[in-house]
């Protein structure tokens, strides 16, 4: 069965065995490729659900239970928007919190088909939780490389699973790079944001969201390396092959007007992004100036009829707002999602009347010093002064 | 349909009306009693496999997905503990990531069916934040009660919501009974910790239980108020009744040592709770003295063979690390109940090769202040010396 699968790229066309880690050697991400799956439908959640469509056997998984996140109606917000129809795609129900637990989950069982029993990746947020926690449910040693600056409060919620978590000195870019190749020599298998099984895990929120609202006009994803929009439109794919959908939804790419290198080059026609010089938002879990899946985002996003919009600061808190105000609250960079879907509906890229869902990729307990920005406002009284505030 | 319904006190054997609010007039709390629903197999989460065993019409409720948690096994973990089986169910993925969601769903049908647009609530974490994000979705005024010292950093993820939140000066512990009185009056739905619309809320942990791992020896719950445990004796009985397991698995109660008035009430024989003097725990989230619905769960643990042990702050820390080395992240007073698994089997309360599952309230993110007792460590270097550390 596993030679019906491989990896490809799309930027050369070469194809790659299964075993091949790290990117094509032109440079371009690669993409699993391989036969359609069978949706089970007694399954509930990933695993369960969409396992076959994954070149794994079943003892290669460790699960904790990511996907089969809910799938939220906002009539109200949908109706003041002159939306016939709005969701929210709730990620921040996954295991640690956010969509990346699907991805985690995909490349751990790669990595234990390979044989693997060390893992790592390069990350400051979501991602480092996620691998981590992974990590230790497998057993796996798990190295978590960061940012020489970065603050101890966000590493402790990520050391607490047991992690080697190292702080680097030098280039962050290199990091990236660099990781996969010590990796590859030193036997670690490194889940990078847009490796080709962390993509392919994200192709499993196109699957639900494919199976719960089969009409959907756009899907707004926030847009950081570029991996998880990859796997969405990828997983769109498949869905209308599947007959899941008659037609693929279109995409709406959001960043944060701080730091959107993706939507820069995709307003300005220019064939490649380019580095986005002094980078600064708030909504730090997309703050990638330069994203290593950007080229093949701005080139799906162009061959299958998506858009790409930033949101300024101000917008972008005020989205956080808007989802607080249904019950959701999402940290600052899924936020930028929702800000941007108002964006486009304003600009007329999306027209009123139709369908869409918003893609709420990480929990708003993830980064609580924002919340200082709202100027939040309580009151105070005795216990014989309630009556007069509750009446 | 409805009239089928009603609410009964197990103390005094007296029956109220389902728009009784509040406790019976002997002072004893108040359970939903009424005819058994039908699991809907096609229902993935609470509202929709689980609709029919509540009295609300369909547009009644408001869900923002809660429920349908996964169960996710601890093999490694319980081979450890010498079980035959060991589950944790995971809480900490509803969508204000604890429990309560169930229980605040449950409880906003209910005000909904009664017509109320104005709702509360007593908390200073978990319900707090449930309460106000599913005050928001249902477009519902919604007041929150705070002690007066409640510190501004818990405040902020609860206000963001849009609920007003109140200090109230004065003894805490009224608060409860003065909030339930001035909301009759005012018309203001209190849905405080052991209400009985939130009590029915917990049985669903129960039905899921039951259906996903039918041959349980051992649930372990961690206990505060007490409603939670409460909802899940009931579930268990009604379970028996749907045939869903052939006998209910016995309940292991765990508080804190530094606050275990329901604990000290079973292991001394006592008739009755007394209030827990000076209380002091890392286990916030059930640091309650004087629990409404203690006397109610001790005389539940008596009669249907339950148990009730104590963990000390360093069996809570070291569980908290223990469950995190299974990739789950939960709030110190959820990992007190897998300290009091710990505790019970090397009591000889729970026999080696049991099937037991520990029922994980709430997400470790909600108090992220406790990770600095952990020692938690880090590396530093330089890119061209990461070879050394990966090695």
């Amino acid at each position: 069965m596993k030679s019906d699968w491989s990896l490809f790229c799309a930027d050369c066309g070469r194809t790659k065995p299964l075993n091949w880690l790290g990117r094509c050697e032109c440079g371009g991400p690669l993409e699993l490729v391989g036969p359609l799956g069978r949706v089970d439908p007694a399954g509930r959640r990933m695993v369960g659900r969409y396992g076959s469509f994954f070149p794994f056997a079943s003892g290669d998984w460790t699960s904790l239970g990511e996907g089969g996140t809910p799938l939220v109606p906002l009539a109200r917000l949908g109706r003041r928007l002159n939306l016939s129809a709005l969701w929210a795609k709730n990620e921040t129900t996954n295991p640690t919190w956010s969509f990346k637990d699907r991805g985690t989950a995909v490349c751990l069982a790669h990595a234990k088909s390979l044989g693997f029993d060390r893992i790592g990746t390069v990350s400051t947020g979501n991602m480092a939780a996620s691998v981590a926690a992974y990590g230790a449910a497998s057993g796996s040693e798990t190295f978590i490389l960061v940012k020489r600056d970065m603050p101890e409060e966000k590493l402790a919620p990520v050391a607490v699973y047991g992690a080697r978590v190292v702080r680097v000195d030098g280039p962050y870019d290199k990091l990236y790079d660099v990781s996969l190749e010590l990796g590859r020599r030193l036997g670690i298998y490194f889940m990078n944001s847009d490796v080709p099984f962390r993509v392919a895990g994200s192709r499993t929120i196109a699957y639900e969201l494919a199976e719960e609202a089969p009409t959907l006009d756009w899907v707004v994803v926030p847009v950081s390396a570029g991996g998880n929009i990859r796997g969405i439109f990828e997983g769109y794919r498949q869905a209308v092959q599947m007959g899941l959908v008659q037609r693929a939804p279109r995409i709406l790419a959001v960043q944060a007007a701080g730091c959107c290198p993706v939507t820069a080059a995709f307003e300005s026609g220019a064939q490649a992004i380019r580095r986005f010089e002094n980078p600064s938002t708030v909504a730090h879990a997309i703050d990638n100036p330069l994203p290593p899946s950007g080229n093949r985002a701005l080139s799906l996003l162009r061959s299958d009829g998506g858009a790409a919009v930033a949101a300024s600061e101000d917008e972008i808190l005020s989205a956080q707002r808007d989802l607080c105000a249904e019950g959701l609250f999402v940290q600052p960079g899924s936020a930028t999602a929702f800000a941007g879907l108002k964006l486009a509906l304003a600009r007329g890229i999306i027209s009123a009347g139709s369908q869409a869902a918003v893609v709420l990729t990480g929990s708003g307990l993830k980064y609580q010093s924002v919340l200082e920005k709202h100027g939040l406002s309580w009151e105070s009284c005795g216990l014989d002064e309630l009556e007069k505030i509750l009446r």
